[in-house]
């Protein structure tokens, strides 16, 4: 089956963010829109062929560590195989590194299709993806040739390596380090020390070779190590030295997880024997800046991955609520003589498929939503689109990485509940699903860290310039679907809420000082992605209005489930925005001696 | 370590809910104090010492099926043996049955230990006392003598088989079939043939004996079976005969579950080689009725275990926080060069863990309660404080099982973040106590039934008269309150929530007939939940007041949680109450073709 519908990705590609328009700008013009549905099909009929049929047994049968060599299932290898054959690995990359300049947000709408099949094996072209992007963009011509390109064929894997096992969030306090060690054809090379914790992908025996990328604290020219983040650079180290010998790192140990299994996670020693071999990639110093524009892509991707796992779960709870019959209406008096009704019949088990249906098809549209304002911030044809493209991704980034993973995880929780007791075993593979997207909160920057950035950084550092940007997108949406004797309502709704988050942000921007206005970020973080999704809501709603009367389920499926968001949904956010206006301290005033 | 503090169990049955009065009453006048505090620490020891240590192994090494044969890890018995010989078993029956006659509070606070320690090993003797209590009631002299004394003394353990594969929720569709076989001195004697789904301990060679209470239906002295409930009757079918010889009972599976895997879950066959024998409890007919009489004590149990786990989370969480360092504080510029700090100084790890103390605390609070109300209902001098003790009792039971676990499992979440990456291998325990966590909101009454038991049975069809007999008790707490200048504001809010969940079902019930009143059940019985747990939690802080010097850290905690609870939480309830006073249709009336 598919879990995410095609209808549902091309009602939001074409009908709601246009993407055919992107074909008359010049680096896209080489397609047309029947490209873009090709590619979409062919990624739906991978996900459903080779990606899905091992999703239970990538989870009974986990990664093991055998004479130092990483065991997967071999349904795996043959899974990526197929992707990359068919070319998905070098979707959304330039020509000039050998891909096929496809629109991102067409790419992670197809990429979306493997994430809710088998979000595990997913993990792979994932990672590898966001690290070949890294090094296109900043690796010189001889390291893109070395380790971008053979990634973009899907020959080579990648890895992101920023943990320690003493330094999760605190990237400041990483202890490994990087000695130089001389100048060749790939650059400033080094001698790489340390241990690598959290390291998706990071063996495995697939791929040709693979490329870690590794923070480590490097000297700069006056041979100091500049303390915290700003002493930390970043370089490439293959897995393989270009002439075929094994560098020197060692798989110290997997992690054994709660769920996503099928991507082996592994502690890695760099240089045990001496000192593993690395390339620069940037200057010195530039390590975390660089590695955050991969964290950003990784990050839509977490929040895409949520969202994808949350249509799995949807998909499977509405097909066992269809079948499954049990009890009866009271609208026949419950009558023990008649049959039993299919559970979707219940008010309470259509709740739980709203919620369900509420949250993927909200938390897709957001991540799809960010991806296409990637597309605007490289390729708008003029530069203030391409800031206000920037401007809003940066403030949304945080949020499209939570959201999905907050609801998304809760959408998973009641597709459990919809199967009652057979939801809780593995039979049914909803538990698995759960299990599986738990970590979205987690990897990739907590909720926490997530949090601090959203209301840190990006909304109270730049006085909430880039948040009244969005309140304006927002206010333009409400403007549009205020004549529509259906959603007039909603539109005024949305402008009060704008109008609760506006006021609570602006207390805090006057006493911006006060030592608690961070304190409680995260829950800023949950009510204005509420808000954020709201809004693509409503927005749904107004562009559904154009759709075709062979589509008039669609127009009033987006439209109920619009309404749905607006009135269990929504309100939920003002008791959040009274806890963040008057840094509420209910929580994080009581002194540790209580706990 | 004890997972829930023998501080917080003493002030809870002690200075709370003042169980020193209960053995003013004759039942227990043979116990004291002293008694009682000897018993709590019995079982905190056996839990750390028998039932802790095996939590992760009998999560990975789960039951199996070899030749017929149930194997379980040799800890489980050895901790139930232990438990059996110190008594346990024993604590809330009447001496008449061999008992101890301890209050059901005492024994369920004593209980909670275990629970928290390894709740899947604590599953057994959950089931066994709810079968021995029912057969106490309901039981002949010589059906008592058979099977409930045996249970009582620890050597036999019991069952309950309500479930079919085909009928979960709704036992009017049960197909095993009793068939009239004759009168002796255990009663009538029927043969039993039929499937019984999700029967906890349904299988094991640990006891001497199981004894499975089993829902069939039967003719009436008509020879007729009334179709829906009116049909069903209640046996008890051991596994082995009264002349030593096993039954017809055969385990035609397991369940492999997401958690609670020590508690092995069979489905069962009766009667597939002529007829399991089975003895009535009961009348005719009576079977779901004295079913519920059990359901009821295993639905207190199920929160009280779901309570268990939130504290185990948070015991986890807490240490975690202590000791892991981790970033720095804003206060001191976040300078890299200063030790990290614990991560119970960030402002967000406070607040998950404050939402955990306020959802342990909370649950535990509420089935203690609901305990105390069990030994009132039994034992209250005045026949009028035993009928208002047993209308509480029904109108809170959905809650007591309920609230728990949703909020209980919802700490449990919070306990894996608070971990990080950690939080997320099996490494940490914290991942298995949310998955045992997870049946919690399914078994013994999905959260949906209980909504609908809640809304519907409880409250509007006697005309919330219940529920303004528990109004009444919180606005008493409330006048306590109002006079202490810190909760002064928050007698005042409890007192505004009451009048808007008053309002809602006033509304509800002038439309009673609407068919949507029902709709919205579960968020009524969630919304309710948080105003009833408000209530306790300002109890326990008009309690607290009177806690010596000595106690002081315990007082302030109790009223910093208290007013996190009415600050962060209580104000959500609102919301909740809009929907379900208005029969919001968003969800419920959304067509099937829609989804």
């Amino acid at each position: 089956m598919d879990f995410i519908p095609r209808q549902e990705i091309s009602f939001l590609l074409n009908d709601w963010l246009q993407v055919g328009a992107l074909v008359d700008r010049p680096y896209f013009s080489q397609h047309n829109e029947d490209v873009f549905e090709q590619v979409l099909d062919l990624a739906a009929t991978i996900a459903r062929d080779a990606f899905a049929p091992h999703y239970q047994r990538s989870d009974a049968v986990e990664p093991k560590l055998v004479d130092g060599k990483v065991e997967l299932i071999p349904e795996i290898q043959a899974a990526l195989e197929t992707y990359a054959e068919a070319g998905f690995c070098a979707a959304a990359f330039p020509e000039t590194v050998g891909g096929m300049q496809l629109p991102f947000c067409v790419s992670a709408a197809a990429f979306s299709h493997f994430m809710a099949a088998n979000t595990p094996t997913a993990g792979y072209p994932m990672l590898t993806s966001a690290n070949a992007r890294l090094l296109a963009e900043f690796g010189s011509e001889s390291q893109i040739e070395a380790w971008c390109k053979p990634q973009v064929e899907g020959r080579v894997f990648g890895t992101m390596c920023l943990s320690e096992p003493q330094a999760g969030s605190s990237l400041a306090d990483i202890r490994t380090s990087a000695e130089y060690d001389g100048f060749d054809h790939l650059g400033h090379r080094y001698r790489i020390r340390g241990n690598k914790m959290w390291i998706s992908g990071g063996d495995q025996e697939m791929s040709e070779n693979i490329v870690h990328l590794v923070l480590a604290k490097a000297a700069d020219d006056t041979g100091a190590v500049l303390p915290g983040v700003k002493g930390i650079s970043l370089f490439a180290v293959p897995k393989f030295l270009p002439d075929g010998t094994r560098n020197d790192i060692a798989v110290a140990g997997l992690n054994h997880k709660m769920g996503y299994r099928g991507t082996v996670n592994c502690l890695l020693n760099f240089g045990e024997t001496g000192g593993a071999t690395g390339w620069r990639i940037g200057d010195v110093g530039q390590g975390l800046e660089i590695m955050f524009t991969m964290m950003n892509e990784a990050r839509i991707m977490v929040g895409l991955g949520a969202a994808a796992l949350a249509f799995r779960g949807y998909a499977r709870s509405l097909d066992y609520a269809k079948e499954r019959p049990q009890g009866r209406t009271l609208a026949n008096g419950k009558d023990p003589e008649s049959a039993p009704i299919p559970i979707i019949a219940h008010p309470d088990v259509k709740r739980m498929l709203m919620l369900q249906k509420a949250y993927a098809e909200g938390g897709l549209a957001l991540t799809l939503y960010a991806a296409r304002l990637v597309d605007d911030a490289e390729t708008a044809s003029e530069p203030q689109d391409r800031e206000t493209a920037e401007r809003l991704l940066g403030l949304l980034t945080p949020i499209v990485k939570s959201w999905p993973s907050e609801f998304g995880l809760a959408a998973n929780d009641q597709a459990i509940q919809v199967h009652g007791g057979y939801g809780y075993t593995r039979d049914y593979d909803v538990e698995q699903t759960y299990r599986d997207n738990r970590l979205n909160p987690i990897h990739e920057g907590t909720y926490g860290i997530q949090g601090l950035d959203f209301l840190g950084r990006k909304v109270l550092r730049n006085g909430a310039r880039d948040l009244e940007l969005l309140f304006d997108k927002m206010r333009a949406t409400a403007a549009k679907a205020r004549h529509d004797p259906d959603l007039g309502e909603l539109a005024d709704q949305l402008d009060a809420y704008v109008s609760e988050g506006s006021g609570a942000i602006s207390d805090l921007l006057n006493h911006a000082a006060h030592p608690a206005a961070l304190d409680n970020a995260s829950v800023a973080l949950s009510a204005f992605g509420h808000l954020v999704v709201a809004w693509l809501w409503l927005d749904q709603a107004v562009a559904a209005t154009a759709l075709p009367d062979d589509k008039v389920l669609l127009k009033k499926a987006k439209r109920a489930t619009c309404r749905f968001f607006f009135e269990w949904e929504l309100p939920k956010v003002s008791h959040q925005f009274a806890l963040v206006k008057t840094c509420n301290a209910a929580a994080s005033g009581v002194d540790e001696s209580l706990f």
